[in-house]
């Protein structure tokens, strides 16, 4: 193999499959890239069994052939290198070394047979179809701080997308909770959706499906399988295993009776409780909302270290009410809100609460209240 | 105790504060910062029982008086507040608790005793100088790359900041070595200075000296004895305990008779080294240098992962020489170099190499080779 290629392309593809790569494994050929060049182009794949991720990039194949090489060290090494540097990947096929050269820079790294690599296994898919990376990036975005980290509740790591029911309706639908907290986001469903079973997408493969999705306007190609999923680009294909666990019935959990409604500014709000929230020194800091007449107080008692207390002017008509929260949950569900101010539905204080933004019910968020 | 202070002032005192206090206190008052209000005037005043750092601020005092609370808790609650805002610190003397109100925002934190708090002993110096900011920013920022952090030797885990002789004359100097390699930082000898006891200042102490030291032309003003070393600014006086032992003598470590000299671009240089280096995957990773006649090879060797050979064009006019050193190492000292080219002086593979800019004689390093 021997090809020619310029550095940013050279880059953005190594770094794609580095981040892919796991940093400690078992099995020394998951730590590398395969780099596999034909006609005039050269794919790069990466895999940590449950993900993979392929880089398809245009370059001078001087001669075609196949290679692995530690994605980490490649990474490295291409990113020191000088922006807009040339650069040539040579591999001889006998030595066991892939040469890199650049100026006056010359490197060379022990490879790995190029058959030892586990290309995951092609799937049939039950469904595909395009959506625009924006629409994506907004289901994904808004739901994922709500995943779950308990890995004994493994079916919970994860955004389950899946098509649903809503007022106008079919819908593209995300959730994720970790039983505190709640998120649901919904778009338009895409044509030749609606058959799509739904699958819980492993945090992993959320945080690598992000960097497919800056361009607003790319049209994302999804297929989705019972135990497969995958995002393409004309460049990027990321294919990955789903959860294998069933999604709990989140609908139960989303309360429908909720009256009572506060309406405020979402970022005065969270800068409110963030500042409320220093006084108590614990991992969960719970804050009591006290409502009345258009007027919200939160507040912060730590009997050690002290108290702290901020009035906010909202909108508020019904009757008093104590709650409490974690002052964590509820600066994320704030910082979700990115429009119009943040409503705020009420039951009452041992009951969960619904925010969603606006008037606009394609995003709601659910918290548990705490006891203060 | 009741003052009125605006947001901005009090967060630069109160964060000053907060960096010297330890995180973790077996006695809960060295947690705290000591706030004195008196006349138009309040000091905040933070220690470790090592240094002490003193704030004088102008503000409302509308009731003089003292308390302590906890700096760290204090800081996040500043700096959380609006820009802009009027804070308003009120301690009744009673309650066992310090009131902190700004807009709608109502803090109260808990207090301990003023009279409880460690306050340094005053000193005689035997030296009192003044010195500009930028002088001694350059005598610090240029050495404090080699302070050692092996505790078990405690007299290299600071700077020697003393009186010598260079070929010009007296001159105040800093140097700071872990015995792999070694700084020695030169300027021009301020007045009242020559008899100043040569002091060993902590590796803490450099790095909240360094937030006076911002504004070039501000004269700090330096008081020395055998114990201690205190540097103020009109606002800001900064107390530190010098460690008590004894800086080995480090002329004997500086190569006097190193002819050997090679000049290369110090930018180019670190960045080869950089890369090359990226092929080891070791914690000391050891690049050789190979010179020529104005040529210089840097390569690394690593059986497992490979190899990386770089060309540079330098300035050699001696004979062959092959030498290694710890790549950091050559990172660290290649990266003080901000004006002119890099000037190398060696003499054989086994004997330190002497490292200076240009030939600026008043800021050379040191660096130990390594077996290759």
């Amino acid at each position: 193999m021997k090809i020619s290629i310029e550095r940013a392309t050279l880059l953005k593809a190594v770094s794609h499959a580095q981040s892919v790569v796991e940093r400690r494994n078992t099995i020394p050929i998951l730590a590398n890239v395969l780099i596999e060049a034909e006609g005039a182009e050269v794919r790069f794949r990466a895999t940590d069994l449950d993900i993979e991720v392929v880089d398809k990039v245009e370059a001078m194949v001087e001669r075609a052939g196949a290679t692995t090489v530690s994605a980490t060290t490649l990474n490295e090494i291409v990113r020191k290198l000088p922006d807009g540097a040339q650069v040539t990947l040579t591999d001889d096929g006998t030595s066991g070394r892939l040469t890199i050269e650049a100026g006056r820079s010359n490197f060379s790294l022990a490879t790995l047979p190029k058959e030892d690599f586990p290309v995951m296994a092609t799937s049939e898919y039950s469904a595909n179809f395009s959506a625009k990376a924006s629409v994506l990036r907004r289901l994904f975005d808004k739901s994922k701080f709500a995943i779950s980290t308990e890995e004994t509740r493994y079916y919970l790591n994860g955004v389950y997308m899946h098509v649903s029911e809503s007022e106008g309706g079919k819908v593209l639908r995300c959730v994720a909770t970790d039983g505190h907290r709640l998120a649901r986001i919904d778009a338009d469903l895409p044509e030749n959706a609606s058959d799509m079973p739904g699958v819980i997408v492993p945090r992993k493969t959320v945080g690598e499906l992000r960097k497919l999705l800056d361009d607003d306007d790319m049209q994302i190609a999804v297929s989705v399988s019972e135990t497969k999923v995958r995002f393409a680009t004309p460049e990027i294909t990321l294919t990955s295993k789903v959860i294998d666990g069933t999604f709990p019935d989140y609908t139960r959990v989303i309360p429908q009776g909720n009256t009572r409604k506060m309406e405020v500014d979402a970022a005065d709000f969270a800068k409110a409780v963030d500042r409320v929230a220093t006084v108590s020194s614990e991992r969960s800091r719970a804050v009591k909302l006290s409502l009345d007449e258009d007027r919200l107080v939160l507040s912060v008692n730590a009997p050690d270290s002290g108290a702290a207390e901020e009035e906010l002017a909202v909108a508020y008509g019904d009757e008093r009410l104590e709650i409490g929260f974690n002052a964590k949950y509820l600066l994320e569900i704030a910082s979700q809100v990115d429009r119009e101010n943040a409503v705020f539905l009420f039951n009452s204080s041992g009951d969960p609460t619904l925010m969603r933004e606006g008037n606009d019910t394609s995003a709601v968020y659910v918290v548990m209240p705490m006891r203060v």
